[in-house]
């Protein structure tokens, strides 16, 4: 489905799953609400897919690749050539992202949406490309409109493709050699911050090369003057390929009620982005974690979201988002699985004694 | 092994093994520190075990269960028949414990410390009762000093007998209606922070029965006058069983280097009784998460501990325990199971390159 058609299916959910979930988690064999997070996520999981006990059975993290012109002004601590590296990491399952998700028992599609270096071993890849890396965003757009939009098409697409073998949890993740510079440059665009706010460490920058990353993203900023409003326009400007992907990834799952569950702070812009296409995309969403890059508080607060984990993770890939899978399905897994007072005969479930 | 013999064992480990640790962190495909406190929890498992990688496979979470005769002071919303009650639904599988240690393929292993009302259905029980509940300690000492050292034995003997079946993951649990009465006495006792400070809602009662539970709390202190440098006469004056047999669990996790993976606010108490009987155990003590009762912090600070998770739960029962046996077997997986820079042709293990 093309982002056309898709972006009309994206709406607000109703909230009768969510109440069914109430009822439910108030039946079982605990004092009320004594779960505390792990009760609302599980509401969550039912608003979203709009059913309860909510499927949780097949998880997938999408981990897009893409590379970015802006690693010329030396924003970087590590080559251009370690996007492909990674990928190919990746793809030979040895990277953090491949042992978290296997530790959640979640699949990981690996796509390159626009890696500058040919890969050497491209085995499982999925290929949908749309350049070889974006341009240098202080000199012109990271790209055209409509690579923008056949990049978030891309994304659309890998959700669907997923679909056909189940797919009820999406995980976001991402591969990148200066993909923080890019999002900081899309937070900084649609919320309007400043960018010396937004814009953190990355992979662990000292500081000459973190004031080269600010006054890359204002620089850019000043160029292009991106419209806040509107999400293609912004991820066209200051945008990466993996980052539009997964704004398309983010707009599948919300169409499609499949919770997404957002990694740290290039997932966030990419969602940013995304409910500036399909403001409805925002109820689909649950942040697994706050990274400690410190343009993802802005991003969460501007998405409304509260994190469910604060562990001071900042490697992206898609680890905190598989994190947030294992605390996904322990959620459902209480709806789904425990007793409630009367089938296990607890006394109590008409409320506390006293 | 009794407490006596024991209690020579629990000595403060070499750091050998978490150095090992951070060399192999430093060595994986992420950059340095990027994993933030999975990184740390990774190095303490290894300092705790002396492995690196440290072994996470065998799971246990010991859920003890107790009665508690200050009940009588109607300090809970629910009666105390719900003890035996849960035990059953224990045994059943369908607490909120069962269901989130299938999650993480961990054991539950139930026992009965002294439960009150005779259990209708005991298959798979742990029977080592002390008595039927301890005394209401607003009028008498809970138990005997005699009492108190025979259910720190009990617990000892639990994690012996589980290492039987391989054990390289303690989890901490319990049940008794009544007990965060007596986990705040012992907080308070052996903090020195006032009643009211560390004394919270419980199962969720009202104003009055808070106060009437502060109330408890104050009067047992000001009439028992328990040692805070000695565990076992706070635990026979204020404790209660399970409580006791906790801090037995929690020593023999130290003693045998197995990390022991706290649950809330009672676990919390069985740990400050238990490095007052051996001061090294805190350096066996991880720290899942961060309960919502008020005096939890008290006992984390105490106990110098960094909780994981911060969800607002207050079950207790061991289910943040088991979400912390999820953190830990991603840390320990991320030690055993990712590539190296080296291994996997990725450029910059030699540390950021600018």
């Amino acid at each position: 489905m093309s982002l056309r058609r898709l972006r009309d299916r994206v709406v607000v959910p109703t909230a009768d799953a969510a109440e069914a979930a109430q009822r439910r988690l108030d039946a079982l064999t605990k004092p009320p609400g004594s779960l505390g997070r792990l009760e609302e996520l599980a509401r969550t999981l039912c608003r979203i897919s709009g059913q309860c006990p909510p499927p949780t059975h097949h998880a997938v993290i999408f981990t897009l690749a893409g590379d970015h012109g802006v690693v010329e002004e030396r924003v970087s601590a590590y080559p251009q050539v370690v996007t492909s590296q990674m990928v190919e990491n990746f793809l030979r399952g040895g990277a953090a992202v491949n042992v978290l998700a296997r530790q959640m028992s979640a699949r990981v599609v690996v796509a390159d949406l626009g890696v500058a270096t040919p890969l050497a071993h491209a085995a499982g890849l999925k290929s949908l490309r749309i350049g070889e890396g974006t341009a240098n965003f202080t000199r012109a757009p990271a790209m055209s409109h409509e690579q923008a939009v056949r990049a978030v098409d891309a994304g659309i697409a890998l959700v669907e493709d997923a679909r056909r073998d189940g797919l009820d949890l999406i995980g976001t993740g991402e591969m990148g050699i200066g993909n923080t510079t890019s999002a900081s440059a899309i937070t900084a665009a649609i919320t309007g911050i400043a960018a010396r706010e937004v814009t953190g460490r990355g992979t662990g920058v000292d500081d000459a090369a973190w004031e080269r990353k600010t006054h890359a993203v204002e620089r850019a900023l000043a160029l292009h003057r991106p419209d806040p409003h509107d999400g293609l326009d912004v991820l066209a400007k200051v945008g990466g390929f993996e980052i539009a992907g997964l704004a398309g990834v983010i707009l599948a799952g919300a169409a499609h009620r499949i919770p997404v569950i957002l990694d740290g702070f290039i997932a966030g812009a990419a969602a940013l982005a995304a409910v500036r296409i399909a403001p409805a995309a925002s109820h689909a969403l649950i942040a697994a974690h706050r990274s400690a890059e410190p343009g993802h508080r802005y991003v969460l607060e501007t998405l409304g979201l509260a994190p469910y984990l604060e562990l001071d993770m900042r490697l992206g890939e898609g680890t905190g988002a598989a994190l947030g899978i294992g605390l996904a399905r322990a959620a459902g897994a209480i709806l789904r699985d425990m007793a409630t007072f009367k089938s296990a005969g607890v006394s109590g479930g008409d409320g506390p004694a006293e």
